[in-house]
């Protein structure tokens, strides 16, 4: 069994980024800039944008938080996305969701020029990426293409079951992974709420990517000898320990990992890749750019 | 065995839009407008073109068909794409693929407002689609919708195996089959030229869509006693009578619909609900312009 370390190649690939950016600025010019929109105080999107900005600083990239406060109305977001889409300065630009309730985040996801939509939530890159198109893909599925890709796993012709159909990573995972492509060409099952037999569809699985956000839900019963799998989910359970919690994925690590062929580890996989997907992405706009 | 019989619904629905239509002449408004670029001389797109037309003529619609030769430029398509995008005259425009080989359909589809696409092939149509925005969504998947909502088939949490992953056909149907709604709430499974258990697959399915375009590919070994076979394949076979051809499905329909519950016909099941599909877009483009 090998565990799928999205630490040491999330790494990896920061250093491929900062290398390019050296060359980037070696050559007189200005290095990429992501500008993160944050609106109200919510703590976890406080400690996504944090983690967003140490990654920036970390590869060489400028970032900007701009901060709005929960009042922030409709107006003030659309003028400060439409300012930031037209200025040359800024290469990616992000809006760091959830919004206040009275903000429609599809209309302000809308606003932002998708050459510059980093997320991979507009609309136009969502329906690129679905025919196979050149686009950003968003950062989960991203990550774990890249995962997968990097530790050269075989995936066509595979029998590939997704767990969660949300549009951040469920659909696209599927969308991705049944494309004519590698990573890819595999028979995709998406399996959600409403599905009845979800543990004879797992256990003749070649591939499962579990995105359902309940803890431990994938155990070993579930799993066929050999499978890769992938762990999307990540909640914190009460432990008793000095954090009074621990992390828990959706798969049940200690015993599928002993059937398994693959597998990433919660945390440590699919996580920082997720946050190096975003780096990429970033790189990709400010490349296309220049063209 | 119920015959779902796309013939007698898209009439139906042709009734339907007539009414609207009459009720918006009588309000003194003119009536939906579709406008259709034909480019080159390909005899199957004159012909799909020349259905359009007469199914616009049908329900009291105004067509309009802008013909260019095999030679036209790019600027000149689009050119006039910007004019009829601009055009308050017009409702919906659509594009007959293919297009002259040195035109980038890509980029013209991509020309056409997304608030006229009403051949859904615009990415953000797409895209909203994908993740269940309003959205136009291609004819044969919307018809095929259509469809299943008529012969209230369930769906909800049955297994949909849809064979062929186009982005015109496919891979919406399994995007619009696996979403929260109804038609909807299956797990869907996607199979293509590189599934290796197509059998085994197919077989445990509650609903088949069969969209590979390989005649009479399904046969009654693959389907399970009172599943749903939809038959999205139309082929030509050479045959000993007077035309010298006859139309054959993805489904081999006489032994499949012994065993199917409801089962499409070919011809006279999904393509007649095509044609129509692209009509209720119309419409609804028409009613989105009205607010």
């Amino acid at each position: 069994m090998v565990i799928l370390d999205g630490k040491k190649i999330s790494q990896e690939i920061k250093k491929e980024i900062s290398e390019t950016v050296k060359s980037i600025i070696a050559s007189g010019k200005p290095a990429p800039h992501l500008a993160a929109i944050l609106a109200g105080n919510d703590g976890a999107s406080e400690t996504y944008v944090g983690h967003k900005e140490k990654d920036c600083h970390e590869v060489g990239f400028r970032s900007t938080v701009l901060r709005f406060p929960d009042s922030v109305s409709r107006n003030e977001l659309l003028s400060e996305i439409s300012r930031l889409n037209d200025s040359d300065d800024i290469t990616g630009l992000i809006v760091q969701l959830p919004l206040p309730k009275h903000i429609s985040e599809k209309e302000i996801i809308e606003a932002i020029n998708p050459a510059k939509d980093v997320d991979g939530f507009h609309p136009v890159n969502v329906g690129k990426m679905v025919t196979g198109l050149s686009a950003f893909v968003s950062a989960t599925p991203y990550g774990i293409i890249e995962l997968m890709k990097r530790y050269a796993i075989e995936t066509a012709g595979k029998n590939c079951v997704v767990l969660g159909r949300s549009n951040i990573v469920g659909r696209p995972m599927a969308n991705l992974l049944s494309q004519k492509a590698y990573p890819g060409d595999c028979t995709v099952t998406v399996c959600h709420s409403r599905t009845k037999n979800i543990r004879e569809i797992c256990v003749n699985a070649d591939i499962i990517v579990a995105a359902l956000g309940v803890p431990e839900f994938l155990t070993a019963d579930m799993v066929k000898e050999g499978a890769v799998v992938i762990d999307v989910g990540i909640t914190r359970v009460k432990a008793d320990n000095k954090n009074g919690f621990r992390l828990v994925g959706d798969v049940k690590f200690d015993t599928v990992s002993e059937k398994a062929s693959f597998i990433t580890p919660v945390p440590g996989g699919v996580g920082p890749m997720t946050r190096v997907a975003l780096l990429k992405n970033t790189l990709k706009a400010y490349e296309a750019k220049k063209q």
